[in-house]
């Protein structure tokens, strides 16, 4: 009895449009990636398990896959484990290789991790991340460089973004001039859910977490700054920082989250961006890795949360000894972006088949004239098929038509007799006697 | 104490310039399948253990990397494990994904694969396999277009090579022939021998193996071909050919393999394959799993194996409750291409690099100044850095030579005053102010 074939749950395989969808949308990003000189690299699927242990907390460590040769006793501890993210190896890399490496390090990673999550919708045990970091710099050029490859990432993918930004030196700030500096986490925790409960919960939740009415009162102005703006200009950054700049005077750190702020957006309108971007001072965002500068971009047309987040971080790499490296890195969601294009039908409609014409002959003799054509469009770099045998037309058509070829060229006797094919548009139907050349010269637009 | 950062023993890190290189021979390959209609499918790092076990042989089942979820008791059986081979998936994915599928199916899969092997020079616990099958004909159209699909890789990475061909039903023939049927895997372990220990020593190990020293002694004509060769012929495949018409004149199945491998020579001369193939009756490779050609490629001039190689084969899928299905597939092996490619001094000098120009500015209004620079250059597709600090000159100089960055483009006051930049050429040390025009045009070439 044969086995009936299944892959482990939360995994999946990727056809011909599927693969064709995802590099689409890789090919985007490693292009603009290049235009800023990151690079990439690859680090190996397994990592030594004292390598991922303790890094994400203990639920994380619950979710590593871990690895046994198969010539080990089951008894015997694993000793490897099966990347859970990006990060953790980009850490591990950096020092590993610190003496190769030269300072500022832009590189980018796009590789699949692993995760024994419960499987459900839009979650995988196996799925790709896309994470591009500068390291060995504070320069807020990292910021405005990543920024700028938001920006250029979804222009050119056609999907309409808006990019949230907020800076935990400013979250600071607020638990500072609220006279709640310890309590940070709790204030940032709280307020990351106004969108979803509204600000009575909010204040009620902060309450419950132990700050004082005096306390969650100082805090209003965070909660809804609008009023505190002119009209018209609720949503100027600029005029929001002006006006946070009064809120923390003071606070020596959160004044400095504001310089930031200021710095970046000042170099933004120097190049131009025309991103819509958003000073939210509700997002936190795996807070305390976080340093300066968070991102999160959201789809404008979507309903899927975000898309692509990250932001600024001063010690990755001291867990492996080499303390005080700061860098800024951002990860793209592959698989959301997916989503989105897919809802939003925004896929080329050529990544359907590569295959440009599908030869069909009517014989043997036909399907060597057919080769031999075949080879002069792939020397004009012309994607060609040649169906191998020479089978009913209504099979060949069938098979373009399942692969959605849009060409094929017809060779029957009276097409080899002059000197052609009859090339069929499976679009339009149309049907047209062509020489070489001009065949290429049609299947070359 | 910090953990000293290491990677599992046979893994590797990809730097830049070796992710580069990498990629410039997968997209090299993949550029040549997408030519012939090839599309990617990928499938994921781990399968269910029993699609795996029992297709490997015991020595090869012992080499499976087994999964466990970190939750789970260690003792308790795993019940995934990581893929070994992109054959075995492949079909795995071709049974399971039936309905959806066209055939005949023409894919290709570039993903890396896991085996427990003693690490040692050349040997690793991952790495990349690169694999192109048409699965579901049996048209020799199909070992034709993997013979063309070679001709053009190497071609185009500029590598001299020789298709190595031979066929699993002359093998069969020769057997026969010789009156030992049952004897076609002994013989060809055998004679598989034959360049490494000479016509001597495979005559005694065939002697070992059982055969009578007449059977031997008619199977010279095979290990001496040459001979009965006219001269200057000694290595033309259709010499040979007809030579072994007369050889394997009593066997079916071997004169169906002389048959097969004269179309294919037939139709390699319509397409005018330009490749050099030598007909080798001793090469075997996996015997028992081809039923057709065979194929290996050999580089012309590096000493260091098969660096592709495949075959015919009608039964993948059984394994999975589909049978008879014929294929043809072969494998590049990305590694060893690498080492051809690093050995020969054959890889494009602009990999070293992406970056086309760094800007190097001596203050923060420099700074700004060559940020709206960039964004100009990258509107047209050049690849720009932008030193993200005004540094020592000597330091961002040192950076643009470590990571080979062809031009420098120096910001001081005085550039900016006359509104160009000083573009510094890193190769011959010339200096050269331009306006942004002429800059975009320099670097376009």
């Amino acid at each position: 009895m044969a086995q009936k074939p299944s892959i482990p749950k939360g995994t999946r395989d990727f056809g011909q449009l599927e693969m064709a969808r995802r590099n689409y949308i890789f090919d985007t990003i490693r292009s603009v990636f290049g235009l800023y000189g990151f690079q990439q690299i690859e680090t190996p699927a397994m990592e030594n398990i004292g390598t991922l242990m303790g890094k994400y907390g203990e639920e994380g460590d619950k979710l590593l896959f871990r690895i046994q040769n198969s010539g080990e006793k089951a008894a015997s501890a694993p000793e490897k484990g099966l990347r859970y993210d990006l990060t953790v190896p980009f850490a591990r890399y950096v020092v590993q290789h610190r003496e190769e490496i030269a300072f500022p390090f832009k590189r980018f990673q796009i590789q699949p991790v692993w995760r024994a999550d419960r499987p459900q919708k839009g979650r995988y045990r196996e799925f790709y991340q896309c994470d591009v970091d500068v390291i060995g710099s504070d320069s807020l050029i990292g910021e405005l460089e990543l920024i700028q490859i938001v920006e250029e990432v979804y222009r050119r993918l056609g999907i309409r973004v808006c990019l949230h930004i907020n800076n935990r030196k400013i979250l600071a700030g607020i638990a500072e001039v609220i006279g709640a500096p310890d309590k940070i986490v709790d204030i940032t925790v709280a307020i990351d859910k106004l969108d979803k409960i509204g600000v009575e919960a909010v204040n009620a939740e902060l309450k419950e977490r132990g700050l004082s009415d005096e306390q969650v009162e100082a805090l209003q102005p965070i909660l809804k700054p609008t009023p505190t703006l002119p009209e018209g200009r609720e949503n100027d950054p600029k005029a929001k920082l002006a006006s946070l700049r009064e809120y923390l005077a003071g606070s020596e750190i959160g004044l400095k989250g504001v310089a930031e702020m200021e710095e970046i957006f000042d170099e933004l309108s120097i190049v131009n961006c025309q991103l819509s971007i958003d000073l939210d001072l509700c997002l936190a965002r795996g807070l305390n890795y976080y340093t300066g500068a968070i991102f999160e971009v959201k789809a404008l047309d979507a309903q899927i949360g975000s898309i692509t987040g990250g932001g600024r971080y001063d010690n990755l790499t001291g867990i492996f000894g080499l303390p005080n490296v700061s860098g800024v890195g951002i990860s793209f969601g592959a698989d959301r972006i997916y989503d989105v294009l897919t809802e939003l039908n925004l896929f080329p409609a050529a990544l359907q088949s590569s295959t440009q014409v599908l030869f069909a002959a009517f014989g043997q003799d036909e399907l060597r004239y057919a080769l031999r054509w075949a080879k002069e469009l792939r020397a004009n770099g012309i994607a060609v098929e040649v169906y191998p045998e020479p089978a009913k037309m209504k099979k060949q058509m069938g098979y373009a038509d399942t692969k959605q070829i849009p060409f094929v060229a017809i060779v029957g006797g009276d097409e080899m007799a002059q000197n052609k094919v009859m090339l069929k548009n499976m679009t339009s139907g149309e049907q047209e006697l062509m020489e070489l050349g001009e065949l290429v010269k049609t299947l070359s637009c």
